[in-house]
């Protein structure tokens, strides 16, 4: 499908580091922003930005913190370039850790939050927005969340001037009408906003629900190279290529990516389609119960894993949600 | 969703045969049986029907003929059962290689065919009819088939009695438009048969594509245990039955199979969602040229398969084509 005013992000490094705490090689990175801007992708998310006093920096990599510094070391001499974006985290992350947009390699800085946090993402923006950068809301994990409380955060951002508000499926848990149904509301909702959609593949839904959306008129897409993501990953970046019609998208730069790049990553680090993931995904829940089960020496008992998630809780266990 | 009409049939045996030669142990076949019948699904494909003096039994394993006494002893003591069903090619069965329906273990007799043989197919489901099965005819490749083409078929298939027929993205190149705009085809030029869908998974749509065929009225529907198929394989069986509401359709069978059976089984063969087969899906071509790659020792020379496959041909190559 081919609209102009369609937009491509790659979350790789960003949402692949939830898997190994953002280590990966200044080698790795680089050919990543090599590929992207070969590939015609729009923005790269490198990361997530915070205060190196915020994390300790002998477990987080590089780009759990995004200094500008090691993100220029990154891009340096590589033409074309792509636009980069780094995520930041309500509450970690303060008015002294961002500079002006004209002194930083940035041009956008996100913002995700759950839906009762909306209100603080928006200051946030407003501050990023202040300084120069363009910015987005992702409201995560809207599949659990009541129809009354995403009117109430949408009429919210409607009177904001930020340019962006995705959906997002945290969960890997709607399906196609779900999709089209959070599209079309916000939208609704959010006259002249960009709608974006970023989805999760614990169904093999990603890319499907992307389709979707972008028949829905989601206009800013997110995708990560193989799928790379925690548990089961994302949309992968080669499918959307692959699919979308404007002639400056190429799919060849994504796929010697993979070749050269991810099978060896995905030799020592997991994600995509694993059970687990398929069942949280089915049953609407957070993915960190299924990485802890894959963590332990149980984890390929698909029964006992689905049997601790659906099995109705004893009187006691269930005593706290009376 | 839940429409009392629908049924599910496992093609796993019969698909994911073309990947070893059907050379499954009888243990595997029966825990298959065994946890389909668990599960609900309304039908096992177990494979082909074919005479032992057209096919190499040394090379070929038992469900590549499917003899009846295989077939008895595989589910003999077994309980819930669950029909059988097997499949036939054009030109390589005769009536005397197929018992009255009475006198079998097999339910169902099903006929793929491309679209230039579907008066065979016709002929071939008449003589399967008269003997007292059920029998569908599967169109196959029909993402490369002209729209006049498909009207015919579908109008010679309209004058007969066979129940069911097929939309099957060989290929898997469909997108879900291409779903809607098929399913609806044979609905209109079909009116009282059953519609069927078969998906491929090269590009990670044979579960939203099979969905988006129940949305437009696919009431029959092939997935196959963990996605087992020939190259990237079909829609998964588990995530079709964790989206049909029908409480009878069970997916803690499925997953007990897939631990115990096809997690060791996918160690030693190969399915899924492999770049060489998205790249077929993705240019709507047979996936022979991605198989005899990944036999290849270049097979994972991503980049290589690309660029055979889409760099214009020399004047000389293509001559043929002019």
């Amino acid at each position: 499908m081919y609209r102009k005013e369609i937009k491509v992000l790659d979350c790789s490094i960003r949402d692949g580091g939830l898997i190994n705490n953002w280590q990966f090689s200044d080698e790795f990175v680089r050919a990543n922003y090599r590929a992207l801007a070969e590939s015609g992708v729009d923005y790269m998310e490198i990361g997530y930005k915070a205060s190196k006093t915020q994390f300790d920096p002998k477990v987080y990599g590089k780009w759990r913190f995004c200094a500008d510094e090691d993100v220029r070391r990154i891009i340096d001499g590589i033409t074309p370039e792509v636009k980069l974006s780094c995520m930041v985290d309500i509450g970690r992350v303060e008015d002294k850790d961002i500079v002006q947009q004209t002194e930083s390699p940035f041009s956008m800085i996100r913002v995700a939050c759950y839906i009762k946090d909306v209100d603080k993402a928006i200051d946030l923006c407003n501050m990023i927005m202040d300084k120069g950068y363009e910015t987005t809301v992702n409201i995560m994990a809207v599949s659990t969340n009541l129809d009354r409380e995403i009117d109430e955060a949408l009429n919210d951002l409607s009177k904001t001037s930020i340019p962006t508000v995705y959906v997002v499926d945290s969960y890997g848990a709607m399906y196609c009408e779900d999709v089209t149904f959070l599209v079309k509301k916000y939208r609704d909702a959010l006259p002249g906003k960009t709608i974006g959609i970023h989805t999760h593949n614990n169904r093999q839904l990603a890319f499907s629900n992307t389709i979707q959306a972008i028949i829905d008129g989601a206009d800013m897409l997110d995708a990560s190279v193989y799928g790379i993501g925690r548990g089961p990953g994302n949309c992968c970046l080669e499918l959307l290529m692959s699919f979308l019609q404007n002639p400056k998208y190429k799919l060849r730069p994504i796929l010697k990516l993979i070749q050269e790049e991810y099978l060896s990553l995905r030799e020592k680090i997991e994600w995509g389609y694993i059970i687990p993931y398929m069942v949280t995904g089915v049953l609407n829940e957070h993915p960190r119960v299924a990485i802890a089960f894959r963590d332990s020496p149980e984890r390929d008992n698909f029964v006992k894993f689905y049997d601790k998630l659906t099995t109705p809780e004893t009187e006691e266990e269930a005593g706290s949600a009376r």
